[in-house]
């Protein structure tokens, strides 16, 4: 079911700082920031020869990296994105082997426009799962 | 200097659990599991078209997940480990930066027969870095 990891998400309170930690310090490629209000998160893209790190900043009331980084507050890895084919068959599979979708179960439209579906950290050795169609 | 990534760490406090986790529930190709005792971990590999995924499990005492599990008892995302061609040049750099090394700053052997160094989570968005010269 898993192709590709699509990118590794990580929770930062300082966009500007973390940017120029991958840019200047580390040396990598990072885009210029995105701003993602429905969302709730502006972005950078840390582009890395095989995929890519997504640098997350809140933006605005309710983001959803708002309480994680309430409880980490110098930032963290907060989730891993691992792309599928056929995202209602991947759904389906997970629940049939009693992994929990959040939210309705439906796939919502993701930060790059493809349908996304994310699975309980519970369920996944702690760790938050998104998939994403590609 | 950032290549590729070459992985990502999970550490778990069940590796057999979490390994069916992955090759059962999410269809991933996974690998045995090999003891490292002299890094303290039992690893599994999950092989993704891109990149890999690495499940930690303690070995022995004093696994260097150890305390990490104490804190994340459901295990978590552990750390994250890029690609660099010449791992002298980068810690320079680094250094230089003001970017601290854990350890005495010297390349230590990784789990995969290469030099690698961590760099210190409070500099990095409180994101353990590993770097790995390939």
């Amino acid at each position: 079911m898993l192709k590709r990891l699509n990118h590794v998400a990580i929770a930062v309170t300082d966009l500007e700082s973390a940017t120029a930690n991958y840019r200047d310090t580390l040396g990598a490629r990072v885009s210029e920031p995105q701003a993602l209000p429905e969302h709730g998160v502006t972005v950078v893209f840390v582009e890395l020869d095989n995929t890519k790190i997504e640098l997350l900043e809140p933006l605005g009331e309710g983001s959803p990296i708002a309480a994680f980084l309430e409880k980490n507050p110098s930032g963290g890895l907060h989730h891993v994105c691992y792309e599928v084919e056929d995202i209602l068959a991947a759904r389906d599979q997970l629940k049939a082997k009693g992994a929990r979708v959040l939210g309705d179960g439906e796939p919502k439209t993701g930060a790059h426009g493809k349908p996304v579906l994310f699975l309980h950290p519970k369920d996944f050795n702690g760790t938050l799962v998104e998939l994403e169609q590609i």
